[in-house]
């Protein structure tokens, strides 16, 4: 029997799905198992996936296909209608950049990337300079033509490819609140910390002893270790494909909290892909809800569950175990006063969850300005430091701790920032529902049982996967659009009251 | 500027080496790092970029850009016509199996191997017989199109797929005279070397030790590890492409030698791999020249340069120091013996050097029976006990080390076993020219120079990758068609003298 035009693409899109996940899985071998020598040879591969990706896509046929589908949609189940519509969003999005504009993109990004390493590290914003300018001009480009094809603001088609269906006008909103209650909350966060300075830990923690432990903890949590690996990288990521999960860590010997925490962050967004459901999977709309969920699912792990009192009482014995300690520095309350110090600082991958959305109200700023050129590129370091010392009363003593700490305008990233922010937010939002829902978390957790916990979210968050735009996700399992306003009350509840 | 027919052409081969790369490198992982739970997701990924690269190879388009490629021939330089006859020669193989036959065998020689699995632990060939006898058919039926796509007799055909070129009418003259001098040379060689039994190996050796100086040998004749990984798995095999070779062998901590002889004969193929031309990478031309030239690789490292006493002079004190060892069992002369020794055994991949061919000249023979059904699969048993015991004097006491042992059959690899035997021959015709060409050989071996070996090597193999045939490749690099002649006498002198 001859297959309908949805069926068609539904192949279409295994097949895409097939170039994808093996690219990812690339990526991962990238960083954590490929000898340093073969990474041009692992570009070129990499690149020539994409292209095929790419012109798989934007292929006339697909175009075809999705024309004759949308037209005569009886007999189609919801979650393949909401398919179909991702598949639209999937093309209309890769069509409206040439693939010229592709080619030069990459090209630039590749170029500025490096250039980036060499000046962070000598701390030289003008080696830089000139590749950013270069990528900033042909990101307007793309943003304008993607603007176009989906009749949005040329900055909102680029939030859209990391969170479908936000806008800027939503972020606004929510970065005005934030900006608005945060210097004050910071100072008084700060001010009710002064009373109880942590104590220090200090030892030495080898590597496969916290490794042992974060493996513990992750299979408590339900990571599926016939499913799924932790390894050690440069940089903490999750990666691979659903059904074989890669996370990614670094142990630091003298520090092993911050290790862990990492491990508890890739652990939340790896039970996203975990929970996605599995009958959807290569297709579109199996996917997960793109950057800013990603990020409520990891935030809501690493900051909102387990860097609180229940989780550190059950941790507390394992961490005495796994590491042979005792003392008052591994008290539960210590671990907290350490795991939740507030601090005014420069480098936004190590700030706490207070101060982290100021990091990203500045970026998300700068990079609109830059992008319909009213920034200078050779205006940015200035404009960085002044803004930063106004908005959170630190200043970088030079750009590697400025300006040049970040990758993603180097490889593109225009756009990507504020999935951080608004990630956190929705985090609060989640767990405010989650609490009230159910009661008993804290218990849960503190006994460490997860399962209520990954339910909730699975029921909620992961098996939605991208059925649905960002606000409706949220707005299904939280009944409230999207707001700052319980991720306040959650910051409050635990900064402000010791 | 119009790319020409032959460039549009060298496009779409780039496109299949990407598929075909991503592909290899998924292989390796599966093997190495790949949770396990996670194996029919990474089938269907494998399965998705085969057939990617089956449809790219039998496509219209290509058809018919080789059909004006090969009409104008004009301007191509002498590797690019031998790489447009490698591009005629990989469509005229996959164009000749139709996709329907493809996936009849792909899954009839997956339901084989799972069963031949079982089959092999419980020791009972009736579990395997119905799938070995569909496989059989499948393979037969392939066989018939593809000799008559290429004008060659069906089981040519199927040779002609692992090593190009070679045809059995060659082999059989090989193996004709191997089958009769074998026989007395196995015996003469256990006699010589009955009078002077080596002393064992007795202790433990750590995996990370035997990684240590594993690795150290590898450097020293030159893998690249800034472009290459050693990692375990079950099997050892050598993966990945070139420009990021990955090897992978088996320590077993009792038996330092069987390991370290693994790694040097995937080193051997690694070698080879590293030697390819880099300009040709990624065309047809540019592959190794198939399966009997890979295997002479490995096995001229393995068995003619490293069990021999040179290499163990420069190894012992290696050795010694690796495994802080020392003891009459450690001096060369034991090492040698003990490398070396012949012994009437049932199972092919613990065979020694002069042994090994009879297990495939068995293989070799039955194969051909079962394609032309002059032999049914009930009856391979026995066939194999009986000329097992007729031809080395050692009869299976069941079918797991009979005819269950290898997995070849069970994945519709008939044709694969001769490339084993001829690798051997090869090895012995290219080692004979080596050293004739270069009497110093022994020297620099012995002083752990391995430049000389491998210059020759890549100048007279490795470089010319597949722009020749196999006989065209031997012929060039000795001066002689391939014959049992060289390997016999190397087999003579190292092993009818003590």
């Amino acid at each position: 029997m001859a297959l309908t035009p949805y069926q068609q693409l539904e192949q279409e899109f295994r097949r895409l799905h097939a170039f994808r996940s093996a690219a990812s899985l690339l990526r991962w071998d990238s960083a954590v198992m490929m000898p340093r020598g073969s990474s041009e040879l692992r570009g070129e591969q990499l690149a020539a996936l994409e292209t095929e990706s790419h012109s798989l896509v934007t292929s006339p046929r697909v175009s075809r296909l999705l024309d004759r589908a949308e037209a005569n949609l009886q007999g189609l189940e919801d979650w393949q209608q909401a398919n179909l519509k991702e598949m639209r969003r999937e093309r209309d999005h890769a069509i409206a950049t040439p693939q010229n504009l592709v080619s030069r993109l990459a090209k630039a990004t590749a170029r500025a990337e490096i250039k980036w390493i060499e000046a962070r590290q000598k701390s030289d914003f003008s080696l830089f300079a000139p590749h950013l300018e270069e990528v900033a001009v042909l990101v307007r480009n793309k943003a304008d033509l993607l603007g176009k094809a989906l009749k949005l603001d040329p900055y909102d088609a680029l939030l859209d490819e990391f969170s479908p269906g936000m806008t800027s006008a939503e972020i606004d909103a929510i970065f005005t609140t934030l900006g608005r209650r945060l210097p004050s909350l910071i100072q008084e966060a700060i001010d009710t910390q002064a009373k109880h300075a942590p104590l220090e830990i200090t030892g030495k923690f080898s590597a496969s002893k916290q490794r042992h432990l974060a493996t513990e903890l992750m299979k408590t949590m339900g990571f599926p270790f016939d499913r799924g690996r932790l390894d050690e990288s440069e940089h903490p990521f999750t990666g691979g494909i659903p059904g074989d999960i890669r996370i990614t860590t670094r142990f630091n010997p003298t520090d092993p909290l911050t290790g862990l925490m990492g491990v508890l962050h890739e652990t939340g967004h790896a039970m996203y892909d975990v929970g996605l459901p599995e009958q959807w999977r290569g297709q579109p709309v199996g996917r997960d809800r793109g950057m800013a969920m990603q990020e409520s699912q990891s935030l809501l792990l690493e900051m909102l569950i387990c860097r609180n009192r229940p989780f550190l009482r059950y941790m507390k014995p394992l961490m005495e175990k796994a590491f042979g300690v005792a003392g008052p520095e591994w008290e539960v309350e210590n671990l907290y006063r350490l795991l939740t110090r507030v601090r005014r600082s420069l480098i936004r991958v190590d700030a706490d969850e207070v101060t982290y959305p100021v990091h990203i109200l500045l970026r998300y700023e700068l990079e609109q300005e830059i992008l319909k050129g009213e920034l200078k590129i050779r205006d940015l370091p200035e404009a960085w430091n002044t803004r930063m010392g106004d908005r959170l009363g630190v200043k970088p003593a030079n750009d590697a701790e400025g300006c040049l700490q970040d990758v993603h305008w180097a490889v593109g990233s225009f756009g990507y920032f504020p999935s951080y922010a608004i990630g956190a937010v929705i985090a609060g939002q989640l767990y405010e529902s989650l609490r009230s829902e159910r009661p008993q978390l804290d218990e849960e957790i503190a006994a460490g049982q997860f399962g209520g916990l990954f339910d909730w979210l699975r029921q909620n968050v992961h098996s939605l996967a991208a059925s649905v735009s960002t606000p409706d996700l949220i707005r299904n399992a939280t009944g409230k659009p999207l707001s700052a306003a319980a991720w306040l009350r959650y910051i409050e509840g635990k900064y402000l009251e010791l």
